[in-house]
């Protein structure tokens, strides 16, 4: 990092000239004391989003009544077009919010195979997301086919050469390639454009996981060529605890692709109540059933929130938030036995950074009972995040320096459960369940 | 009706006596003036659900944050389990509240063929929903199988002999009978047990959607023999638009069956990432992706609310209130027109009545417009759903004498668009997506 120093005077600096400083204002702080560096997990609530979602249910349900399905009935379209536009570079028509995420990758992958009969392998790499991992297990167990995992380096990532050798290895027999655009554990990033490039080589389509993406790092499904993609919300999206996901399928394969979940939002004249299923042209067909309008509402405010900053704004907050973080670990952890466990070049990264101590599982507790929100993941892992919207260059002086406290203090007083405050790691019983 | 009196005193007096008059109480009313019997597409906003909300939205959101999570990560169970005791007949472990009901009737379907190899013939009646019968239409096809519609009558339900003759013409090549306890139209019930029993007879499992009979109806799925049953929770159970569904497996069938959407929620030791999908044993494994926690919240209000009421006084009133309408509509509508298109015995229907016209949508649109809320199905059908918790006696009566109105005006002025007032039939483009 260049001009880099360590004193907090510097931090407090960069926060002063920050351009997105502005934005925490647009979020609900309850406890200012707490440093929440578990964005990554569940992002914080807008204040617009506490107020469209009261609006939601007091307004448009509880005084319009079913009537208020006129304004609903376009929700998974209309929240998905915003999203497209802003924060995930695709024209309009080709994303859709539904469902969560786990259900989106099966109707996806599912849709994929059945595009490309005759071609038994399924790949993605060991490190991928477990979800993605199991919904793929189970999508080529079902048509009696080979999941292929390539073995990933856990700190950088997948190697592009470790793809292209599982691809030239299956010799044309891949059907499907399934990646994370930013990796749930390092944060290392994939290359959208050159990986669906080298896949669609091989004649296989390509399916991106966008969850530790969308709203933190630029994404430009058009223009990438990808033909699948699906993420969460509730992360860097701010959109609520299981808040539902988004699904993008490129314009020219909607109607070459059957997704396997027949269902009447996806029906062609839906209120005829047709005898057979027959279902609209385009994104629509990958509609299930009733969207979860609350949902769907709070994603469409915590996209235009980042929308005002622009991702581009975010993305480059991000990537400083995140050299920052490394310096003062360097400095600071490095002799104390924390290593940076997430690529070093802030291109190939997302917006949180992952330190491996063999401790990590105690120390993620002692800095909570110290007020500061990470999480755990195995294995011996700290994970930060860094949502660029609402963290400041304080934020990680402070919570670096209570990590290096809690470090020095256990070089004389080893880890043991006792000596440490706060039993359970975050993370682990109290499971951040966005991953 | 027995001691009918067609006088609006009456009416009165019937909701001075009714037991169940206080629930109206814990709802919110923004238009005293509506007469709302929509309720079985979208039921009304209890008071408890909107403060509930905006607890988990405020305080467990955002205050919380990611460590909410320790609370929320049982939620599908516990909300289930709520629900499995007071109104689905269902003893704990069976009963998950998640993903909508057109990806748990996916689910549902697909474990049950999975589980009844070689049997070719999925059967389901021409008059069911459109979703399961789109549903049970895209299972079959994957599997290479074939659906059969068995003929329903469209205003008195599946008959009896007419299953039996279709399993029988089936000789036991039936792997799954999927039907709906109460239709969505004509609100025909069907027995769950005899139902149950006849389809087990020839090996079959048995799939129920009770989207129309949760919180109207008794359901008694353990003592009934049921093996499989979803529904929505937005009609009679008050969650919202687009709030989760419900899915119940039998305990006995649970760890013999293997649902196709492998998520990590379904993962045994879910936080240690592990490399295969190994489901946990028990109902968790028909979980799927995050589980949304606001709609999921909601449901636990909504069944607390019909709890409080009891099933056996809800469903009570529920047939004291169709009965009513249906004593109304023979002494003033029938002569104008207007036939019943439901059972006429209160215990083969459900909590809502089908009225036939030709010009139903006409005249749902102008019922509207003064101030009576109902839906038009195709065809040629008024749907008015009578929900225990909210509707009064003296709402019947008032809708039916404006009915009797608009129907008499029409007399002297046959229907045409500029006659009346309001365009749109409700239920066609304000589809009440409800169902």
């Amino acid at each position: 990092m260049t001009g880099f120093s360590a004193d907090r005077a510097a931090a407090a600096e960069l926060d002063a000239t920050d351009p997105l400083a502005g934005l925490r204002e647009l979020f609900i702080f309850d406890d200012p004391g707490l440093i929440y560096l578990d964005g990554n997990s569940l992002g914080r609530l807008p204040r617009a989003t506490a107020e469209r979602i009261g609006q939601v249910v007091r307004d448009e349900w509880g005084a319009g009544l079913a009537g208020s399905w006129d304004r609903w009935i376009g929700l998974p379209m209309r929240a998905g077009d915003l999203l497209g536009e802003h924060l995930l570079g695709a024209a309009a028509g080709q994303v859709l919010v539904c469902d969560n995420t786990t259900v989106n990758l099966y109707k996806l992958a599912s849709a994929a195979l059945d595009a490309r009969p005759g071609r038994p392998v399924v790949i993605t790499d060991d490190d991928n997301f477990p979800t993605d991992r199991y919904v793929l297990e189970g999508v080529a167990r079902q048509r009696g086919l080979e999941l292929r995992l390539v073995n990933s380096d856990i700190d950088t990532g997948l190697g592009m050469s470790e793809l292209r050798a599982a691809l030239a290895a299956s010799g044309g027999q891949t059907a499907l390639v399934s990646l994370s655009h930013v990796a749930y554990r390092s944060g290392a990033v994939l290359d959208l454009a050159s990986v669906t490039a080298m896949v669609h080589g091989t004649g296989a389509m390509m399916l991106w996981d966008l969850c530790h993406s969308a709203g933190a790092v630029q994404v430009e499904l058009d223009a990438s060529g990808a033909d699948l993609a699906t993420g969460c919300t509730y992360k860097y999206l701010n959109a609520g605890p299981g808040s539902p996901a988004f699904l993008y399928v490129r314009r020219e394969l909607q109607d070459q692709l059957r997704q396997p979940v027949w269902g009447w939002f996806g029906q062609r004249g839906q209120f005829d109540m047709g005898p057979r299923y027959d279902p609209v042209r385009g994104i629509g067909q990958f509609l299930t059933g009733t969207p979860p309008v609350t949902g769907i509402a709070a994603v469409e405010e915590g996209t235009r929130l980042l929308a005002q900053a622009g991702i581009g704004q975010l993305r480059a907050k991000g990537m400083r938030l995140t050299d920052y973080l490394i310096a003062l670990a360097d400095a600071w952890l490095a002799p104390l036995g924390c290593a940076l466990a997430s690529p070093r070049d802030a291109w190939r990264r997302g917006s949180h950074v992952c330190l491996h101590h063999p401790e990590a599982a105690r120390i993620a507790a002692a800095l909570a009972a110290a007020g500061v929100v990470g999480d755990y993941r195995t294995p011996c892992r700290l994970r930060l995040g860094l949502a660029p919207a609402t963290t400041r260059y304080v934020d990680v002086w402070d919570a670096m320096d209570r990590l290096r406290q809690i470090l020095e203090a256990a070089r004389f007083a080893p880890f043991h459960d006792e000596g440490l405050r706060g039993a359970a790691p975050p993370g682990q019983h109290s499971p951040a369940a966005g991953a």
